[in-house]
């Protein structure tokens, strides 16, 4: 029996709480936030936490708890990863690791050091949608990918505060496409260009980011790609992707609340999408932890590494960079 | 915080565990099993019962039980039913109640006279796209029921002997429709005419029961409804339904493993539906349990009442008379 | 080049001419018809007839011409058929040949004595969606047929004038679907039971007929089928089957004016199915008069026969006996 | 009635004799090939033509002709337009009016001088499916547009021989997207960004050209886009577009044969798409040509204009330019 920790009580958090519930062979041993009012101790000890902490660093010091889920603000990151592996804890680590490709590096040296397990909680790539496109892309049911597409757009925007230190859409929205797009074409990006435009709220551009993008790839496979993002889709969240090649297509679309179809006078309707990533994504989240604990027992490697972590990061640079100089820009371009 | 007991480790006690697990404000006390095997107590520890044992008696004397969940045999199904209730437990039992009248009205009486809480196993109207049609209909988007379809084919048969002791296929299979037809109709049914062969597999036919059928309805509210079934739809569990009335139709289909759709020089293909119950309904399990521990909790009536686990009895048996008879059956034919 | 006439200028006998302007090998020679207003006369020139007529028997006396179209009002079917085969007339008439056995025997005597071709106007049958289907079941791609549904659905009723001569519900609508299952199955029906209701309309129900109905039969290949009518679906002509057999299962759906698809806040809506028959069967219209010619010009049988008009009369009848007589029917009770 | 003379008898001359027998208000008055084999002379004559001629010439001087179709090969359409224009004729010219901007201005000129109608053959427009999404566009159902998406693929690619005088992927595919995606947002692009790779067939990158194609644009009412080609999809000519505004979504996917649905041990499979073109967009071919003829009559503009041809050869040009430079080439630097 695995016994985890959880850095970071916030949404995402929680959501790794209820995942765990139905998991086997783990359990939540601790859990630790900086704030940790009084509801949310209760609701930890309620999950079956044993211990219940404002200091993550009693987790990493109890010799107990095999491996951390870190949970926290994006900028404790990378520090809590080092010391997480420092103390010899398997690390699961929500993305992105770091902006700063410095800290990544510190980071990937440390796991490479420690041998240790550590996953990047890029969920998209457990969802049943995109990993049977993937399956059948790996199987060859579709030849060799020459056109990738991938639709990702939100319900509605984040706040003008948060999009000031979210690193911008690239780095806060797209960077998940960047990652299915690797994942999808089971490769790296050669070669991006960017465009870009404020069409959904002037607030976001005054708060200098972009809230509607198209940012066409050249794979390393040779393969071409392209991807959409709009921070607010008013029909819900629009999750969709195909890969199109020599020997066919593959293509999924979006999960609804029930296969529900109503005919009237007005026309043939179903249901919008499910409403936003914790309910997309649901079964992602918990198959993602799945996959955490399985590698750790069974000694694989992750299915989702620091490396993963790290390529996202560069394309979103490079996208921003793009941008910015109107040009195409070259992945060699940013630093490994 | 509700303390529940399961009687019967079977399949389907086991589907109900899994359940629990991601229920709040509930938790398995204890399991009872008359056969209990190693292994299953091993496994109901680790699912978190304090207490496991061959003699469901022993959760019945609990004065900390609340209520039990009877998953055993179906001719168990009534007289621990009563038991249950004159130990004051709350009760969720499998369908069928029973498949004698007079000992599902000992049951119902029992109900009354305490005042506790039964609810029928018709896990069908806790799925995410059976109640999406229902609420379309109640909320009058389709107007005034008149046509109502119901399509419910397994994937594979059951064994000969299952099919033996089964009840037959309107007693074992179909009566998940009867249900079904009256929780879209709104009403109980008045008459029925059952029309049936063996074109599965012979076996069935030996073993003395149809694997085919196609019942029409004529429900209270006027409304014909028709329900057809199969033993075997190579394609996986088919389960779809529609309610036609004065201002349109609501329709639900099948779900699938993923939105997949593979565009090949062989056609367009999407995936099978999953595979039988355990898939299909998962989540319905899971709010069956959900809804009664609030029913219990909230003290509200249950949404599956010993009521519904009768009429669905007489229906089959009105379908049974009506295949003999070669003619359409009142349901007033049958006793109450 | 076939020469053609047209008994009958109503909507049916308009869209023959309109069909046969697409059609290669033929042409409209004559129209005849016994009102024959002005502005009718005109159109019939201006598509290409050179000969119009208020006389039937100037197109039957005309040695030109090499086969007729019959479209005039059901009760002169039979007699102009007879007088038409006797001219040495190829004929195609519009469904039903007749009402009474006896009329329709006279006429498949006649077909069989001058062995002219004799194609009977069950257009659905050439349809491209009930096509593919019924090809899908030919080639074996479904097994063994078990289970057959039709659905039809009118958009709107006719009048109650219309309904008093119109034979009733079963002769005049669900006859399209008797011949349908016919077409499907690839056999005759045995027996079947009729549930009726007048749900739509109490005009309906006092003119004598009923608009809602279910029918259940047993076909003589084994299969069990299922066809559902109503005279009025809000959302337009829905015309659909299912063939469920041992290997699998071939639907159909109904056309829509377009693949549109549009997302809003309120779901993902497509378009209502084509309005009525004149929409969704332009094609079939013509593709039944391509084999008609076809048939002809290489002395081939009709692919629709008087012995399909036959059949799918004596089924309405049985239909029409099961309602009164609340029994099941065979069909070997209906005369031959 | 109108008369109308066709110039040019290869496959797309064909495809309007054919649609011209649907339409009502005109007929085929002669027809001008100058190869004219005895077949195709054969062929006209039967199709109703009165004059067939290896000389164009000899349209352009019958008074009694009213509009000409241009159909002959590329570089005569716009030499032929002039001769056309200045005979008085209205002019259905097949897409491009040429691949040089200063002949497409004389052309222009030539128009506006003469007050002739002057359409061009941008097919696609009056397919119903993309005329549905342009229609709720127009209508105001999805707000303003943010995001366009167009995806075009062939069922196989031409020959290298085709491919070599095929003015390229941009110009001789591509072009109908650049129509499109100006119809779609109802304004002109402002700039583009052109990926493209040999990914289909070595041979196409020996001819000089390109096979598979992704272009971004930005449009001038502030609209993304994005267009994707290749020149071969196994699964059949692919053809799909969509809108995304600030209050939903309007798409539209392919036609099928049938709505045919096949469920087997296999999966859930639809026919491919209809195979190309000539299938794809019949509907549409006939509804240009009732649009012409409907804008002489009623002397109103022609729906799609010599401005169009213009736009979309403009829009091919910095294609080629931005896929050259390796950069975002704004439409102002394309010559007006």
């Amino acid at each position: 029996m695995l016994q985890l920790g959880i850095i970071g009580a916030g949404r995402i958090g929680r959501v790794h709480v209820q995942s765990l519930r139905t998991l086997d062979g783990v359990r939540l041993k601790a859990l630790a936030d900086p704030f940790l009012p009084e509801e949310t101790a209760a609701w930890a000890k309620e999950q079956g936490a044993a211990q219940v902490t404002k200091d993550y660093r009693e987790l990493l010091a109890d010799p107990a708890i095999d491996a951390v889920l870190i949970c926290s603000s994006t900028d404790t990151h990378a520090p809590i990863s080092l010391e997480a592996l420092a103390a010899g804890k398997h690390v699961f680590c929500e993305k992105p690791i770091d902006h700063d490709l410095v800290r990544i590096h510190a980071v990937m040296d440390a796991v490479e050091r420690t041998g240790l397990c550590y996953q990047v909680g890029f969920n998209r790539r457990f969802d049943h949608n995109f990993r049977a496109v993937r399956q059948a892309v790996a199987a060859g049911e579709i030849g060799t990918p020459q056109l990738i597409k991938i639709t990702s757009r939100d319900p509605e925007p984040p706040g003008p505060d948060y999009i000031r230190v979210s690193g911008g859409l690239f780095m806060d929205m797209m960077i998940h496409d960047f990652d299915m797009v690797r994942y999808l074409a089971g490769c790296n990006a050669a070669e991006l260009y960017a465009e870009a435009a404020v069409l959904v709220d002037p607030a976001i551009g005054e708060a200098g980011d972009v809230d509607t993008a198209i940012v066409t790839l050249k794979m390393e496979n040779g393969a071409l790609a392209v991807i959409d993002n709009s921070r607010r889709a008013v029909y819900g969240y629009d999750q969709r992707c195909e890969v199109f090649g020599s020997a066919g297509m593959a293509a999924s679309g979006n999960d609804a609340p029930s296969t529900l179809q109503l005919s009237t006078a007005r026309g043939v309707c179903a249901e919008k999408p499910l409403w936003f990533f914790l309910e997309r994504y649901t079964q992602a989240y918990a198959d993602e932890l799945r996959s955490f604990v399985s590698a750790i027992t069974a000694r694989t490697p992750a299915e989702v590494t620091a490396d993963d972590g790290l390529q996202s990061v560069r394309m979103a640079m490079a996208a921003k960079r793009s941008l910015l100089e109107r040009r195409p820009v070259r992945l060699d371009e940013i630093p490994e």
